[in-house]
């Protein structure tokens, strides 16, 4: 092992990238203890040079383009922290990974759309991607599922993955406020970006879960593939509703194997409200990984912000100065296989429907008919109030039931004259 | 890095070691896949040879005395799961680390005895000591220490590090039934070593402390210096009066700076019901880690038990395939201090006291009258029923003191007349 400074260049000055540099300063003796080597920052990028930044950056020679970095031959690492699957991020790696410098990430989007070229080239190039701070912050799931758990054929994956939906939910439930009202407050918070839409409607989740899917299947990572719901349909009917059948609402990510393929889905459930995950609240991120010899170990933490993400970031660093090489997605890339997904039609579970019809007679029992004739037995019916002629809210939960069903009902029900509203529909999960 | 296989001897076919082997046996090919080797088993050793075993041994050398193994040059690492100190799980460990040969083991009491001793020959011979099976069974608490949040300070660890002592008190609480009935059922499960003394006492997680305080601090494994009490004295009257008050009673191991020093203890505390480690149950394991960087993450799982132990026992052995080669302690042993613990006398908290008196008129009078000498403020008293002349239970809690003040309150109370068992103290931990 190198007894030399492991010398980066760091790319992206945001939030994360001020973290990064901030402990390399601040805890520089303790990273040289426990890798034996400096850690050596050697050059920074960013957008705007002369931007105001609360950690000193001066010391470390600038690059107006990061893409020159990875042209260099002075850096054992680039630190990629840029953004976004396409652009500038993916020239930079690309070309850090062609010319044998490894890659330390937080870029889930980018490892999602890209991740099996990338692994590719990396493995030709003999370096590799860390990318410890994409999943979950501060907690280390991608060394769980590469090195922890490691000895254990993986059977599923279990979890919450972003942390400004999980605060959204729990701040509605726990204040009574509406979605819009919660969502500004979390962006002023620093939790929510300026576009949300990446978390709320679930594309920030499913690229995580992608990643952890590929390594816990050894397939090849398919974004694409993932049937994604976000949040966005959620309203305080919804909350109240799950609430009294003692349920919480999360943006559950799971992946199981079933019969041979892998079933994956990312949605909101209804998961039992003194479940491990539904004690899951505020910004917290949770995973549980299943494995053949381990049992429901469960890893939760902070899944954004700037230190715990950062931590993520310095704990890859300091891996490769130590030497540890892994491939990406924890087999040789030639070795990941493409997935065989299941139909996620064939999922069976209990199932939470919100209706909104007019309060008129034979509503129900037209309801009631299109369940029966979908052979989805009804476990509950609970309507709020009457208001004769007026639009009133109808939840109904089912026993257990085949996705596609449910489906087929809630599109008949849709079509009814009274039905006011598209059907709203919820998976209730209550495997954990 | 190799790609000869990794050739290993196993000392003790127990529960982990058959479970390590069926692991090894059935997983060979992911275990090559994820590792890049194959691993292989050259020879086994356990003190009967002739015992029925749910693994095929057969095809394995039998080695009659473990400790051969140590000067056998066929052999890459030894995996050590005799356990005990001292007798032949030291030898065999001291000899194998004096020939280079690489250790992977679950024994906590030989590392929290042996530990800085046995870290200085690991890297005089260029050889390590993997011990992840050793705290909180199948979760990577050792992992995530040296690695996963390596790039952080470490202020202070929280943990529940005893299945046994957490299960025992989960079912007092959840069944009514007393410790004796419920550590019977506990060793019938096997849970419960048939000497349970061992975790009854928190021997067992007291040497899962020191190694992780060992860890956290940068300092020489210390068992001798922990103050430990176990869950002995606990009975159902502690349970219910604690959950009538909102919380539940845990076996913690704390550890954290402060001032400068190093603050360790273990002992059962009163922790909110609703905390996260309130909520831990059965035979789980909880550690919360805390750095300079991260924020509250918490790792969770079974404690113990063949699959979970054996998944970290195997993970290890990757880990040694893969040519990972951490210092044993996360930093180089000459740089191990001898740790510098605080009084733990001045720790300050709130206390829950059970005195058993006479129900005769004066005696709550000369109880409040010592604690308002020693300067402790009552918050609340609690006594169930009246019986003139007869034993009867207090409780008292008290606001902020401490240790020493209510240590020696209580001294005087045990003097007083009407006094008659001796008063027992408890905790109360609200920091998590």
């Amino acid at each position: 092992m190198s007894s030399q400074p492991l010398r980066l260049g760091i790319a992206g000055l945001g939030t994360v990238g001020c973290g990064v540099i901030e402990i390399i300063q601040n805890n520089a003796a303790l990273l040289k203890q426990r890798t034996g080597r400096d850690v050596e920052i050697i050059c920074v990028s960013a957008k705007r040079k002369d931007q105001k930044r609360d950690v000193e950056t001066d010391r470390y020679e600038w690059v107006d383009d990061a893409r020159d970095m990875a042209a260099r031959d002075d850096l054992d690492a680039i630190v990629e922290l840029i953004g976004g699957s396409e652009g500038v991020a993916y020239d930079l790696v690309k070309s850090a990974l062609s010319n044998g410098i490894s890659v330390v990430t937080a870029n889930k989007a980018l490892l999602a759309h890209h991740g099996y070229e990338l692994a590719v080239l990396a493995e030709e190039n003999n370096a590799t991607i860390a990318y410890e701070a994409s999943v979950a912050g501060g907690v280390p799931v991608i060394k769980a599922m590469r090195e922890g758990f490691a000895a254990n054929n993986y059977e599923r994956i279990y979890g919450i993955l972003n942390g400004t939906c999980n605060y959204i939910l729990s701040e509605m439930r726990l204040t009574g406020r509406g979605f819009d009202d919660v969502l500004k407050e979390a962006q002023e918070q620093g939790y929510a970006e300026a576009d949300p839409s990446f978390d709320i409607d679930g594309i920030d989740a499913g690229h995580k879960l992608a990643l952890l899917v590929s390594l816990a299947f050894g397939t090849k990572p398919d974004f694409e593939s993932l049937e994604i719901t976000g949040v966005g349909d959620i309203n305080k009917t919804d909350i109240d509703f799950a609430d009294e059948l003692g349920y919480r609402i999360k943006l559950l990510a799971i992946a199981r194997r079933e019969n041979g393929k892998v079933m994956q889905i990312l949605e909101p459930c209804l998961v039992p409200s003194h479940s491990p995950l539904g004690m899951i609240e505020d910004v917290y991120n949770a995973v549980f990984i299943h494995g053949d010899a381990v049992e429901t170990p469960l890893l939760t933490g902070k899944g954004a912000g700037r230190g715990p993400t950062a931590s993520s970031v310095v704990a890859d660093i300091m891996d490769l100065a130590r030497g540890y090489h892994m491939p990406v997605f924890g087999i040789p890339a030639e070795d990941l296989k493409a997935p065989d997904f299941m139909d996620n039609g064939l999922i069976e579970s209990r199932y939470y429907l919100r209706l909104t019809t007019l309060d008129v007679p034979g509503v129900l029992a037209d309801i009631t008919r299109i369940l029966k004739e979908q052979e989805i037995s009804i476990e509950a019916i609970l309507q709020r109030g009457r208001d004769p002629g007026q639009p009133v809210p109808i939840v109904i939960t089912t026993h257990e039931t085949t996705r596609q069903s449910v489906k087929d009902a809630l599109s008949q029900i849709e079509a009814l004259e009274h039905c006011i509203e598209k059907p709203h529909l919820i998976r209730i999960d209550e495997t954990e």
